[in-house]
Formats: structure tokens, sequence, C-alpha cells
């Protein structure tokens, strides 16, 4: 069997988990869960030489000096003119790689708690990749969550079922339709694809993106482990997430469904749940003094936090800033003026 | 009308309101309710020279300094060498004070909304003072609040009643009782006697700290406005409240019922009711931001507060420290390691 690229997508901001996460310094390269940052953690997981090919990291010039400081080991490093969401960004990827060679796609800012279960999905992935499947991730959901979309499985095949269906984050109504039927899995943005496969998709579907992609490519420049495509051609890509150019539009889309403690850590209510928690439910982490507190995050980069008589609440402060919000109020966070005005 | 004497103790630390009020700047210091702190407004509610003679501050070398830059204006300052709770306290300004005089006795650290209302009880206190009455204030009660003591009234008087019993801080259902039988008020600490009268109580019911209170004012020293008692006659006095020491002794015990918007400005739940609140009930102060909360109280000296979805919650940053308490909470805050180790 040959080696896996991992492809790791650093992008996102992570404004819902402001004031931690900030535009100088964002979610992905923070020690959100255990002492590695998000971006350590999603290189460890694919870092085993005996399935995976050194890693390939799309970014871009504001995060290209956190990538490096944090990368650790050989990599190479494509560095996005602008940020052109992921269909783009994938592309760029495959267009670097060999055509036979078989890309793991990941977000470089999840969390996953059962790594040997990823290990699983991947080789099922990879196994559907190489027959040239475009391979979806699918979580298996753990609760009726509105914030994620769901994929729709269909005809079972070997090592995974093809897509019937993917689905818009929904109400909570379907989401918990979506729950008891057992049909559906979270969409976690994780894929695998066969290099020349995905741009052989992406030009039958979007030709303008991977024409546009691929001579960003032929006229783009190296410079150590840093690869710069072309502005100008880069310029021209459409914005559009991989899902809309590619998965929903293909006729070999599979997912591969996987159980394994998986987190977006989309807010500080999701970080609360993939951090470990003490008898009560707490988590605290800096000075910190918990009264008659349940299930409540305190998150301190230095002044002291004492709390008496909460539950289900975030307390964070970092430098000038101090959040304090209800797990139902942190979807609310990333429009908070602080969070915004950044 | 003979002018009344106010006298003005300032002690008390505030301990349930750290981190805002702290060892080094308490409680009757601070700007906690309008513009002006609690000490100054306590001199500003009997200040009117129609009224009030010139107020005698009973103090702590350790407070001097706040009271003498917030004084704002002539006052006779009685220096304590130790603090020997209100028994002695009242007795150093008694003893300094023209026998005739009527002292209305205030702690320097409550609140009052309707001054015109306590301006018409300190008349009729000051009546019954001029009758060897040793008067309390009976603040009445607007909630079965388990954190005072009460005053049960018993036959009336002209301008008054006589106390029939006081009672210690009770228990939920027994201050719910006493809620609903309209016979008990809060004994809020304010007082009025007659000087000589009070030294009198004093020295049939607890004559060793009469005693040792005149010998220590007869051997001090004043130094301009300043008065300091000696300090080793002083260190042999009981420490005593005025409750025990006079006025559950005295036959003359009498009250005067008043309804004044009161607060004692306990905790932060108190402080947080003493404010005035927005539509949602919220009290923001300095930098804050309060989306989807209701009955919030959030105050910082300077980092913003930026909170999501909260009920009945203060938050409170002061330097180095940040507390968030349930109003639930708020009577524990005295004993969180920061308040207690400081």
């Amino acid at each position: 069997m040959s080696e896996i690229h991992p492809v790791v997508l650093c992008g996102g901001s992570g404004t819902r988990l402001w004031p931690r996460s900030r535009k100088t310094m964002p979610k992905p390269f923070l020690p959100l869960v255990g002492e590695e940052t998000l971006f350590q953690a999603t290189l460890g997981r694919a870092a085993d030489p005996a399935l995976f090919a050194s890693p390939t990291v799309v970014t871009g010039a504001a995060h290209l000096s956190h990538v490096e400081a944090q990368l650790g080991g050989e990599a190479s490093i494509i560095v996005e003119p602008e940020a052109k969401n992921t269909a783009a960004a994938i592309a760029l990827a495959a267009a670097r790689l060999p055509e036979d060679a078989v890309m793991l796609v990941c977000p470089s800012d999840h969390y996953i708690a059962d790594v040997p279960a990823f290990h699983e999905a991947i080789r099922a992935a990879a196994a559907l990749a190489r027959e040239d499947y475009m391979v979806a991730f699918g979580i298996t959901p753990t609760a009726p969550e509105t914030g994620f979309g769901y994929i729709r499985r269909g005809e079972q095949i070997e090592g995974g079922y093809k897509i019937a269906q993917f689905v818009e984050k929904p109400d909570l109504e379907r989401a918990m339709q979506f729950l008891a039927s057992g049909e559906y899995s979270w969409n976690g943005g994780i894929f695998a694809f066969r290099a020349g496969a995905f741009m052989t998709e992406l030009a039958t579907h979007r030709p303008a993106i991977a024409d546009a992609v691929s001579r960003s490519v032929e006229k783009g420049k190296s410079e150590g482990a840093r690869f710069h495509p072309d502005a100008a051609s880069f310029a021209k890509v459409q914005s559009e997430s991989v899902d809309y150019a590619v998965m929903e539009e293909t006729g070999r889309a599979a997912m591969v469904p996987v159980a394994m403690g998986w987190s977006d850590i989309g807010n500080w209510h999701a970080l609360r749940d993939a951090r470990e928690g003490d008898a009560e439910g707490n988590r605290a982490h800096g000075p910190v003094e918990l009264v008659d507190c349940r299930n409540v995050l305190a998150d301190s980069d230095g002044p002291r936090i004492s709390a008496i008589g909460l539950e289900n609440v975030a307390i964070v402060v970092d430098g000038d800033e101090v959040l304090v919000t209800s797990m139902e109020g942190a979807q609310k966070v990333g429009k908070l003026t602080g969070a915004a005005s950044q």
C-alpha cells in the first residue's frame, strides 16, 4: 500500500473562540485541548511514516510564521496569495502532488479523541480514493447539532457507502430526525481523494477553478519548503467550498463512517466538552477558584478568576478582555464588538 | 431645637465586595452607588447646618488617610488605637461630646435612597434621645432577609415605639414570619443617643468598658482635628457591639420605624439592587457589552467585559482579579481565597 499524503488546510480565524483566539494568534495555533496546539495535533495524527508521507500545509501569508514555528518536521507549504475557500485550497495541493498520490484533507483546527479509530477510517477512505471515489469522512453524530452539515448514506460499497445526499445545517427538529434515523453523519470537512481524480472532477464540474488553479501553480515559485502560487492567476479563482464544487456534483461521492470523538471546537461550548472535566464537570485553566460551580469552563492567561454558584458558563480572560457566556450563548461570541472589531 | 451631632463609624472592611473593596481601599471610600463614595454620602446626609453640628468620625489609623482625603469639611476625627467594636467606638464619641449633645450614630458604608424620610426619622429619634431613650432606627423590611438582625416593636410612645425584643439573624422561615407580621424591623446599626445618657447606660451595664474608654479619653491627645485616645487604656476595652452592651440591656430601648430605601450594600447582590438598572435590569459600569443578559451587574476598572446569555450574575474586574458570582453566591465572596488572603 502506497503512502497517504496529508493535506492540512490552515485557514479559519476562529472568532467564536475570541478572546483567546485572536486575529494575530488564531485558533489552530493555540493549545486549546492538551499541551499541543490544534495544528500540531493535526500533524501528529498523520505523522506515522508507515502510513503517511510528509504533509502539505495550505495556508495564507498571515498564518505562515505560526505554521513554520509549529511544523516541527519536513513539510511542503503552499502559501495562498488570498483565501479562496476549500475547493481552490485542495486543488492547489492536488496540482502539486503526483497524480496517483492519495490525499487526506484535514482542517487544522479540529480535535479527535480516538486516533486509532481515525486511522482505521483513513485506511478505508484511502482504498476508496484509489478507486477514484471522492471520499468524505462521515462523523457519527452524538447530538442533534444544528451547526453542521449532514451526509445521508446510500448504497453500501466495500469499506463505506455511496453518498445519497448532502444536507445543509438543519433546524433542531430535522437534526433530531437525522439522529434518530441512523442514516446521517456529520460532514466534518475531512476528505480523501486521489490527486489526479480530484483534478479531473474539478475540471469537469468547475473548469474555471481548475484552470485558474493549474495556471497559478504552473507560474508559481518555490522558495525552500514554501511554494507561492502566482497571485494574478489565483485572483481569478472563484471562492467555493469543496462540498459545492465537487462533492455535490460528482457521481462518485462516497463516505466512510467513523466515530472518533471528533469536535470542530467551534465555540467555547464545544471546547468545554472536548476538555476533560473534574468531578463537578468544571474545566479550570490558569489561576482559578471555583465554588459551588458545575460544568464551568474557566480559562485565564494571567488574572485570577474567582467564581461562585455558576453552571454551564464559560469565563475566559485574555489580556484586556473578559468574556463570560452561557453555553447557549457561545455561538454568538463571534458577533461581540470585541471579536468583530479586532 | 439644638443641633444633632453626627457620629460616623468608619471601620468595616467590606470583604464581601472584594475585589473592588480591598484592604487598602475598603468599601466606605469607594463610589459604589453614584459619584460620591459611601462615606461622602453618609456625611452629606448629615450636613444640613440647620439640623446638624459638624460630624465626629471614629476610625482607625489604617483608614485615616482616606477619611481625611474625603472629609471635605470641618470634623472631629477620633483615631482608635485598635478596633474594639461599636460599643467602644460610640463611647469614645460620647465621652468627647457635651453631655447634652444628641448623637446620630451612622455606619459609614450604607446607602439611603430617600434622604427626606431619613431626616424625618432623625427628628423623631432625636426627640426620643432627648428623653434619654436609647433609640434604634428600625428599617421597614422589604424582603425576608436572613442577613440582618431584627427589632420587634413594643408599646407605642410619642414618635416611635419601645423595643420589645432584639432578634439575631433568623432563618428564612422565621424571616418570612417577621415580614408577614408587620411587627419587625431590620436593625440597620443607626442610633440616636444623648451623649450623657449613653455613658450612664454603658456605666450601668458595662462599667469596665465605660471606665476604660473614659480613661483613654482623659489621657488622650489632640493633634489638630485628630484626637488620639490613650492606647494603653483603650487596649483594656472589651470588644462588644452596642446592641449587646447597651441596647439589649437598657430599660429605655426605643425604635423609630423608617422606610427610606436603605441598603447596607452588604454584598454584590445588594449593590446590584441599590444601583439603577436599564430596561433589562442590567447595571453596567466601565467598558461593558451585554448580549441577552438580564439583571446582570458588570463592573470593570479597565479590561472590557463581554457577556452573553446571563441572568442574575455579577461580574467584577479589578486589577488582576476577576470575580463572577451568582446573586445567591454573593454572600460567599468574602471567603474566596482572593478576598481572605489580601
